[in-house]
């Protein structure tokens, strides 16, 4: 049964059309799956996307990946290289293969636009050598463009795995206050998210985009810093157990369908100084700050300068990050970033991490996010756990 | 406290100096951690390990990452770009900082390796930019050769992960055995192998390598294929649960401070088909085979054939796999491939999946691999999982 091609690659062939790309050939993980609804989850043979504006779309697999493609894909138009059993492929080179589909479309020397920002030197010159005569773009900002404004699909997805992401948060503070160590509640609130997933989602995917070397069959990821382990900002959890007077940072990403959230939570463990509780009760005004402005039209830069503001003026002006947040959605940390460079205004239908932050180095340190759609109107939570100043 | 350097850093170091770079610069998440000891889990900000021949190694990362480099790395010289909090910093661009650690040992002119089958067109073009005048190589092939063999450490990991995989298959077939869906049969796998590393392993990390739009907390991987859904060769679990008269896959990957072992094995369900016992028969008796190859000097290639051979002789020779396994290490699909291409032989130290199998196209389809260590002597099973004709 030949599947809906999604609004997202209509909106991609717009942009391939206003570019003057011939084809838009994508090699990214999350790129490919984007135009063509297929993760194998193993990215050792490559995987090509290839969109050309008229919507004679191919994507090309290696031979093992053929009944995988054909289930997962809404490309119809599946091709195979390498060799695996009695599978018949379009020979051993993908490379090869690329040409010849091209070539079909009558493209081979055409103006391709490839997502250089993800394809290796090495591949590229080999791509160059085959298709000589072509005329190679970057198509990466295209891409990226797209993917920043989210389809209703991708957003429903993004809804569940805030639900789940607040699920793992819950699991992680049970386990704290029953005093397990950062191990005990990272791998509780790890086991709570995918439990929740196998239960309530059976047609949906945790699989996530791994790198060329392996993959990632489940990104359900959580992790705990807790005490001076948080100016590490992001580490593997250890068999430390958060001790009182301690703060300790929950950190969690959930994935639907390649869509991720972010949920992070900042646990105070019996009484903290009063250094400690002043900075969280900060971030939590200049959070509410923050998320009073998401509306369409407001600037990525603008929610950082609120930020910086906030900081300066409750005395931290000397502690600001470099960024406040970031976009997420095939990504966990997607194109574009809230920093002071990023003049992008915010549009309906993307969504954000929002995490201002202090740290003052040896002394304090918080770490509290949350992931946020942009409504027409403002914002939408979709991650809401137990905010305010927790307390275990 | 200064760590040692790793004697394969000083085995990289000589292959720079054969191949007369100034310097390797690395980008790719598993390179950077190889010449480093630094793994950030998070790459959306350039990780830039540089090595020099004679030593005068250098760590670039984000401020962010400041405090858990110098935990973790065993290069004493690390240095700062971006801003976070009151983090002094080379400024806000990686690229420069690079040039900078370059200028310092009078190599920013010089012939620098790259790892080129990973940076980005887009990235590179960047370095160019900044590094006129300087010479690139591609380091790719010297890194890589260095990889496929391990260091003694490296070794011990890879038991330990074996271990522990073995604990996963374990859990994996008692799920089955009690009747759980795909999905069970993983996640309770997942649990044990986690729980493993967090109660016997309190200073090893499972963290993995991830792309540059997230990062992997957790690299303990499971996943079921029974019934038709083994020709997927890797999907994620759905709720389908095993049925009688069907094999089932059960595949997984164990990490430990980044060094992977892969446990796969076919479980018949039942009374199976006389075809499905042949197949998996034929494949344990061809896999003994290939086994006893294995010793320093056989040939990839010849393992490869051997296997083929075994197929044909056996009345498979209409169902030849493309490679029958593949290289383990930081990558769990790691160069070389096990494929009638690849002549280059065996050393000790070398850590190979070995993984004939068959499929016969909505017939028969068999999933076995395991780990092995190449010894002085033959090989060592690192996975050593209840074998033969398992039955569930």
């Amino acid at each position: 049964m030949p599947k809906e091609t999604p609004g997202r690659v209509r909106r991609l062939r717009a942009a391939m059309a206003r570019e003057g790309f011939d084809a838009i050939v994508a090699f990214k993980p999350q790129n490919s799956f984007y135009m063509s609804g297929f993760n194998p989850i193993i990215y050792s043979h490559p995987v090509v996307a290839i969109l050309t504006p008229e919507g004679s779309d191919a994507l090309l697999v290696h031979a093992l990946r053929d009944d995988h493609a054909r289930e997962a894909s809404f490309i119809a138009d599946i091709r195979l290289y390498g060799a695996w059993s009695t599978k018949k492929t379009m020979g051993p080179s993908w490379r090869a293969a690329l040409k010849t589909i091209l070539a079909e479309r009558g493209i081979e020397k055409g103006r391709i636009g490839l997502d250089l920002d993800f394809i290796s030197v090495a591949r590229f010159r080999e791509i160059e050598a085959e298709l000589a005569g072509a005329e190679f773009a970057d198509a990466s900002d295209a891409i990226m463009q797209c993917r920043s404004v989210k389809d209703e699909d991708e957003i429903e997805n993004a809804r569940a795995a805030g639900e789940i992401a607040d699920i793992g948060m819950d699991a992680a503070i049970l386990a704290l206050r029953k005093g397990g160590n950062e191990r005990e509640i990272s791998l509780a609130s790890m086991a709570a998210m995918s439990h929740c997933w196998a239960d309530r989602y059976p047609d949906k995917e945790v699989a996530d985009f791994g790198n060329l070397e392996h993959g990632i069959q489940n990104g359900m990821f959580a992790w705990v810093l807790s005490g001076d382990r948080m100016f590490l900002n992001c580490d593997n959890p250890t068999t430390k157990t958060p001790q009182k007077g301690e703060t300790a940072a929950i950190l969690l990403w959930s994935v639907l369908d390649g869509i991720h959230t972010e949920n992070e939570r900042t646990v105070m463990i019996g009484d903290v100084s009063q250094e400690k509780r002043r900075a969280l009760e900060a971030i939590l005004e200049i959070r509410s700050e923050v998320f009073d402005m998401i509306r369409p039209g407001t600037l990525y830069s603008d929610l950082f300068n609120a930020a910086k503001t906030g900081l300066e003026t409750r005395g931290y002006g000397s502690y600001i990050p470099g960024r406040i947040g970031h976009s997420m959605g095939l990504g966990a940390h997607e194109w574009p970033s809230i920093d002071a460079a990023t003049n992008i205004p915010l549009a309906p239908g993307m969504i954000l991490a929002i995490e201002p932050n202090i740290r003052i180095p040896g002394e304090v340190a918080t770490q509290i996010s949350d992931t946020v759609l942009v409504t027409d109107e403002g914002c939408e939570f979709l991650t809401k756990s137990e905010g305010g100043l927790l307390q275990a």
